[in-house]
């Protein structure tokens, strides 16, 4: 059975979500829509990109994500459908979709250009409606990605800042802030790998944290503790409080790891 | 097959909305339910109304329309469903219904009425459970709505603020303003019909826009402009940004459309 | 037909809940799942436990209610599913699910620790996907209890703050705060029953008010007033305004009611 999943940063007090389920149950009823987050902060593409990334593994071979964090919504960024070993990610071609499509095999790029698919009239200014609800419509209703458009080679990718390392100094950055206030960083389990047992002292805005935890109750209310999270990544976070607030980090704060000797 | 949305100011912080849900899942078991929006500002029914009015076009044909804007809850206000040629409009009889109603050729307004369908003992404070979600499942079992209570002819009607015309000035005002903070107006397209080629501009709270935009990425990040919006609306919004941040408009806000020579 | 609610605090702005979802939705393809909230505040474990309490009776018999507002996660609390004459309550051994299940007649209780059925590796930080989405679509595929760990025989109750009675006063406290700013209080319906047709003064947070009301219209607006709520609480709430707002008053604000002669 088919499955749509949605990420926006639409909110959820408007009717623009709703909406674009309405197009999706028009065109092929009984589909199951599940949301991912439409929190994304308004036109943070790499926090899409990131969020899409964390939750397409999740999902069912074959699922089809759609996506859309569109500051140029209605300008000459194509419409894309880039199918996976995984699955379907349809969206805007702005990088958003490329850190989910780039952890897997890509069997197809399709520029979306088939307009008798679309609503008419299609928007400038919602193309998550007119555009992206139809396609996904479309593809779990068994239409190939194929038949949607042309054939394209490649897709704008996104990358996540890169980690700089330089002997025992690790120079990252926070790059993503959750609900929680915990700071996810571009540091991966990875990058520690190669200092098995070193202790690691972790510092952002001013706080510093000495060595890793396994959980948030590893310490003290209100103190600050660092692990690596479920997403595989150097987190920051203070027991039963916001690292956000203590810190006062947000996305691109750097982040400094050393490790002892 | 049936499919019901929902549409409230209830918030998702509270169990209000799923606790809805479990009361049409345990009554109308398998109905799919999908969430128009729960983020309309509490008690405003206008904006509940237009939410409704811009959702329903893109529902399937026979959709239950759930909605409940409702602060007479409890009071005499009437409970009621709308039975239009594009599905079903259930809530109170307080204007929440009528923008959506009046696109629409109505068949039958039902005062509901019929208590054994509702939830007993049934509260005076949440008829979103206790009348409305039990309404919204026996229309999807396929009950007919005129086995629901008693017909009536008429209902209460929500209008827009009216466009005051006069030479070559329109006078309107901000009646919706959106997550991104953009700012929906009663002006609509029709309205711009008569001048096709002259130059518009817009003043709102001390901003002024000169012209029509077709797409947000059309002025340079941080500038406002105008648009004709996904609802047909004229719509002011700053790229990139917020229009309500940087007017401080907010609806009923002033809106004035000069028409150049 | 199986169907899975979801409780947490986990908010809408991260994908958090999306990927337990898709974890249902690859392990129990096909099962609903429905939204009690997200909104729990930050490891308030006592507001998920009333919010849990407050929407379960109103779910279909047999239904899975999965619950984490969690803390301690990672930690020596024990991953729990308690099987009711009503339907499956899944979560943290931390109280979470005690007050939903205190209302019901307990069958079983299982310590969950069939790692068999677990997302692996299982992260220190998230059992929302890696423990309890798992074992809440076993049971949605027909999986005893049972079979998923080792029966037990209590788990962690949490307690709702005791109303102190003495002569006509009653010593309570606010126990809940809603999005419309509605003070739920620890006093019920059943504790205002030992004085039919006497006058009450409810008092919080500098805010008097005579009598109860019957619905939120019975004042003019702006005024405050109070009544029994939805849940069968004592709440204190202001017509077209918020109590929260006009009295200052949080979870755990005492309120005193007062029984006239």
């Amino acid at each position: 059975m088919a499955l749509i999943t949605l990420t926006t940063d639409f909110g959820l007090s408007d009717p623009f979500v709703g909406i674009m389920k309405g197009v999706i149950a028009a065109r092929a009823p009984g589909v199951p829509i599940i949301d991912v987050t439409h929190g994304v902060l308004p036109q943070q593409v790499l926090a899409g990109a990131l969020v899409l990334q964390a939750a397409v593994p999740y999902f069912p071979p074959g699922t089809i994500h759609l996506a859309v964090v569109d500051p140029g919504v209605g300008g000459p960024r194509r419409p894309l459908c880039i199918e996976t070993a995984r699955g379907f990610l349809v969206g805007p071609d702005n990088g958003l979709l490329s850190l989910a499509a780039g952890d897997d095999t890509v069997r197809r790029i399709v520029h979306l250009t088939d307009e008798r698919v679309f609503l008419a009239p299609r928007s400038h200014t919602f193309h998550g409606r007119d555009v992206f609800a139809p396609v996904a419509a479309a593809l779990a209703t068994g239409i190939p990605a194929a038949a949607l458009g042309t054939e394209v080679s490649a897709f704008d990718r996104l990358s996540i800042p890169v980690v700089d390392v330089t002997e025992r100094l690790l120079h990252g950055q926070v790059i993503y802030v959750d609900h929680f206030g915990n700071l996810a960083t571009n540091v991966r389990l990875e990058h520690l790998r190669p200092w098995p047992g070193r202790r690691l002292t972790i510092t952002v805005g001013g706080t510093r944290v000495d060595g890793l935890s396994a959980t948030y109750g590893a310490v003290a209310a209100g103190e600050p503790l660092a692990l690596v999270n479920s997403w595989g990544l150097l987190e920051i976070a203070v027991r039963d409080g916001s690292a956000r607030a203590t810190t006062g980090a947000q996305p691109g704060t750097p982040v400094v790891v050393e490790v002892g000797e």
